[in-house]
């Protein structure tokens, strides 16, 4: 290196590092989003809001962005007002069976587990395998095992029980409700994180779609798919019908339209999801670069999200 | 569109119409091939050149890239010579578990299934996925119910027993042989066919590593990862140690590099296996472009690899 390109990557390097940038977002599914009550949705906007504000607080300490997203997703999966975790839907076998991933951006440390029924929190789970294991990916029974052995918490089946969505399961076998049964097709929740040491990350969690087979894994916990965070350019996380995310690589694809054609975040982020729309497939993403903006699209009527940065207040929205 | 421009484009539509190029390149898996006795190369190149001779011959008569994959890793999968199907290594539980996918550069239709111990063609079944339900991957126990309602084969566990994997499994849980171990760890089998109509398809197929935790499943099965399908660009398939495939998304960077920044095949497909191998990833995959280039690049001392195409004639080599 000679002593000019050595004195510009100084100088970049320092211009960065002052400005510190750091924020998180977050996202709670995309969807018709049609007969949300009042309650409901003031109920929505507290959950966000509370959820951004603690994962906001790590960051501002100066923690790490693994450590805030693991702790916003693993917030949104405790409350049965999303499908994840907690309120995840019914699969055909009136089972939840449930996926989630997380990606640290600064080494690629990935860790994810799929079609998993009694773990309380598979984003905690997902952390585990990737922190504690040689592996990216378990699931099944060798993941409800790992999560046994491992000692993360392992609730009743009752645990998950709701009858509202039992219903709707029921509906959508009877094929009584068509609208349903799109509606509940989306609801993921997921956030994204830079943190003031420039570090990315990104997690997803899902209960999946109601009426779903057994054994059918979305793009939730497939990294690249549901989840994507690099050092230096984003991360993603997505929601929505989970088939085409895979075949269109939606959360790395946001990253490599910055990486390789030099995108603003938002004309990549946007531009996947209009052509997902092209498509008849509905969804949405939550994405954050290396520099603090966030780009939040989605080509349905409304997708539950917020989010908080050292430049941005903290806000939610449904539509 | 202005008359200039469809000139041109139907100029260059003419031009690779009357190319047709078509080809097929399969691989058996990277390693360290050491202990490989002349008897058992010769029964690897038999099987290798049985395999691309029928497949190519499907691609001769006008058929499909997506019947050539799957035909051609169904082959591997039958022989007791490869980590896949039959030759399948034995996890931690002293069972197989097998993980493929296949995809369809034409509609990027995709299938794939993980985690399954009863079905004697993992690949088919994957097929199945992307042909009959509207899912992308099963896993498990749901996979296996699918298998069983579809009617493709179920074989007992006999059919997948081998005394001299079962040994190294047992080996390797004792760590009497840390060599053996990694030695084992790759041995997938794949296959990327282009054919007369300019359709790409790429198929992987595995049975991981040997001494697997239950219920790990690795790049194989994971589209973007293992396998990856775009007409006009290209289709690979992907073999090593899979985490490191999973977190740097080896099949689909090979065609982001040609889509997007414009380089050609073999030096995509060479500088991101040359990455790996800066991280001490070690593996290899084959690929072809739209023109019917190949490029089969690995970083271990082996790859077992063929192919044949309209304008090259029947290899395989195994270092």
């Amino acid at each position: 290196m000679n002593i000019r390109s050595f004195l510009i990557i100084f100088a970049m390097s320092s211009l960065l590092h002052s400005e510190e940038n750091f924020g998180i977002v977050v996202h709670g599914g995309a969807g018709v989003m049609s007969g949300l009550s009042e309650e409901r949705q003031q109920q929505i906007h507290k959950k966000i809001q509370e959820t951004v504000s603690e994962a906001y607080e790590i960051l501002e300490k100066g923690g790490s962005s693994f450590d805030a997203v693991e702790l916003a997703v693993s917030m949104l999966e405790d409350s049965p007002l999303f499908n994840a975790g907690r309120g995840s839907v019914y699969n055909s076998d009136e089972v939840q069976e449930m996926d989630a991933s997380i990606m640290d951006g600064k080494n690629r440390l990935s860790g994810a587990v799929a079609s998993v029924s009694t773990v309380k929190n598979p984003i905690k789970l997902a952390r585990k395998v990737a922190e504690e294991t040689k592996h990216v990916l378990l699931v099944g029974e060798g993941a409800e095992r790992f999560a046994r052995d491992i000692g993360v918490d392992i609730v009743d089946r009752n645990y998950f029980y709701h009858e509202e969505r039992l219903k709707r399961l029921l509906n959508s076998k009877n094929k009584i409700s068509k609208l349903n049964e799109n509606a509940d097709k989306i609801g993921t929740v997921g956030a994204v994180a830079l943190d003031k040491n420039g570090n990315i990350s990104a997690a997803t969690s899902t209960g999946g779609m109601t009426n779903k087979m057994p054994g059918r894994v979305g793009d939730s916990p497939i990294i690249g798919s549901g989840t994507w965070a690099q050092n230096g350019v984003c991360g993603v996380s997505s929601t929505g019908h989970g088939e085409f995310f895979i075949k269109y690589q939606v959360a790395r694809e946001v990253c490599v339209r910055i990486e390789y054609l030099n995108e603003e975040l938002s004309d990549a982020a946007e531009s996947i999801i209009n052509e997902l729309n092209d498509l008849e497939a509905s969804g949405g993403l939550i994405s954050i670069d290396h520099k603090g903006n966030i780009s939040a699209p989605f080509n349905t009527k409304g997708m539950i999200r917020g989010s908080q940065t050292n430049k941005t207040d903290l806000i939610s929205k449904i539509y």
